[in-house]
Formats: structure tokens, C-alpha cells, sequence
């Protein structure tokens, strides 16, 4: 298994839930309550580059720490997303998705949430109702 | 299969790609170049609430959408996400995966990505590099 020695995700951080090929990790830096990081454990740089059976796990795993999330921190709502590399804001180069609970009040106004990546474009006001 | 009158994702929308349970559809209002959304064809609110079989289904039109995007928009990297529930940002109640193409340069510092979801949160100084 690929490990880096300087990369913060390889070695043995603190896992939350875990399977063959992923685990859970709370966000050392979180955005809210219960944020959570679903890493691989293989040193994969990015998304695309995992292969089909991680990605898998991944997907399962985000699935199992939504009910350990809402069970400890009760949140209204989650934001589930990746960075792909440095060009979309990816800081640390070890596949990482983004398990974000929200809950109501956290900001003004939550419109657009994962469109906040530009973040003049996170709102916009939709014209035709019902037209999209 | 569930299909609402006024929901913008019932009905024929324009694909891209398709597979039985997914397609693919350039977004309305598109944070950059390419953006495009993957929405399940059954009228399902939130994406905790499909099945594994559309999960599946999203997640491989993710990875099939991004060759499309890459051979016709060029980027430089991608967000992916999902914005779950109104408290989450989710402004159109069917189920749809966000898969916005990053393009060097398109915002002034990209660092962060989807922690953007709460702006004031989406960047952030790491204290000790190497050390999480």
C-alpha cells in the first residue's frame, strides 16, 4: 500500500467507521459540527485516479457515517463533496471527500451550497419557476 | 415511475449521457464552462433517500460525464458534490449530483473547494504541515 510519510492522511490518523479500502475521519479543521473526511487508504492523489472498487467504498462509507452523524449531532441537512485537484481547491493531494452536516441557521442564506466553489456564482435566482 | 408536473428534472431534459437509472444534464445556470448535473430519472428528494442501485448508477455517469467534459471544455479540475436538503443549499427537490469543471485562474485563490458551502469556512490556515 502507497504511503507517503509526510502526507497527514497515510499512517494512522483516527477513524470514525472504516472498511477494506476506506475509513472516516473527522475534518481537523471543520466547517461544522460532525464534518467529516472519507479517505482511501491507499495514497490515491485524486478522485478519478481511485479505482472502481474504492470509489465503492467510499460511497458506502458516506453512507454509514450519515447515520453515526445524525445520531451524535443531529443535523437539518449535509453537504457530500470532492475536490479534484489543486485548480478546484484541493489542498492536501490524498483523495479525500467532504462529509458536511448542515443545520438550519448555520448561514443566511444556504442557497446553491457546493455551487459556493465560485463563490459569485453560489446564488441565483431562478427565473422561470417550473421551466428550469 | 414517480415523475412530478413541476419539477424541472421530470420529463425529458436534455441528456448528455445516460444510463437506465441516471443521466446527465448541463446545468440552467452554470457555475463555470461544462458544469453539469447527474439526476436520477425517479423522482427521489434526497440523495440518502436512493437506492444503491441509483447511487451506483450516479456515480458511474460521474466518471463517464467527466471524459465528455474533458475532451470538450479541457478543464483543470473538478468539484463534485450534493447538496442534501434545503438547511443543505438543495433548491430543487430531486435528487442531482453536481459535477462543476475547474479551470485554472477561474477565481482569484480556489483553496477550499466545497467548504465553500459555508463561505466564511472555505479557507483555512494549516498550523502544522505534515502533522494534520
Amino acid at each position: 500500500m502507497l504511503e507517503l510519510s509526510n502526507c497527514p492522511f497515510c499512517g494512522d490518523p483516527e477513524k470514525i467507521i472504516e472498511n477494506e479500502l476506506a475509513f472516516a475521519h473527522y475534518d481537523t479543521y471543520p466547517v461544522s459540527a460532525g464534518h467529516c473526511l472519507i479517505i482511501t487508504r491507499r495514497h490515491v492523489a485524486e478522485y478519478f485516479q481511485a479505482t472502481a472498487e474504492e470509489k465503492a467504498a467510499i460511497w458506502e462509507l458516506v453512507d454509514q457515517v450519515k447515520t453515526v452523524i445524525d445520531r451524535d449531532f443531529g443535523p437539518d441537512g449535509y453537504n457530500v463533496g470532492v475536490n479534484i485537484g489543486a485548480a478546484a481547491g484541493q489542498s492536501i493531494p490524498h483523495l479525500h471527500v467532504h462529509v458536511i452536516p448542515r443545520y438550519a441557521g448555520d448561514v443566511e442564506n444556504p442557497q446553491g451550497g457546493v455551487r459556493g466553489v465560485i463563490p459569485h456564482k453560489q446564488k441565483y435566482v431562478r427565473i422561470q419557476m417550473g421551466s428550469e
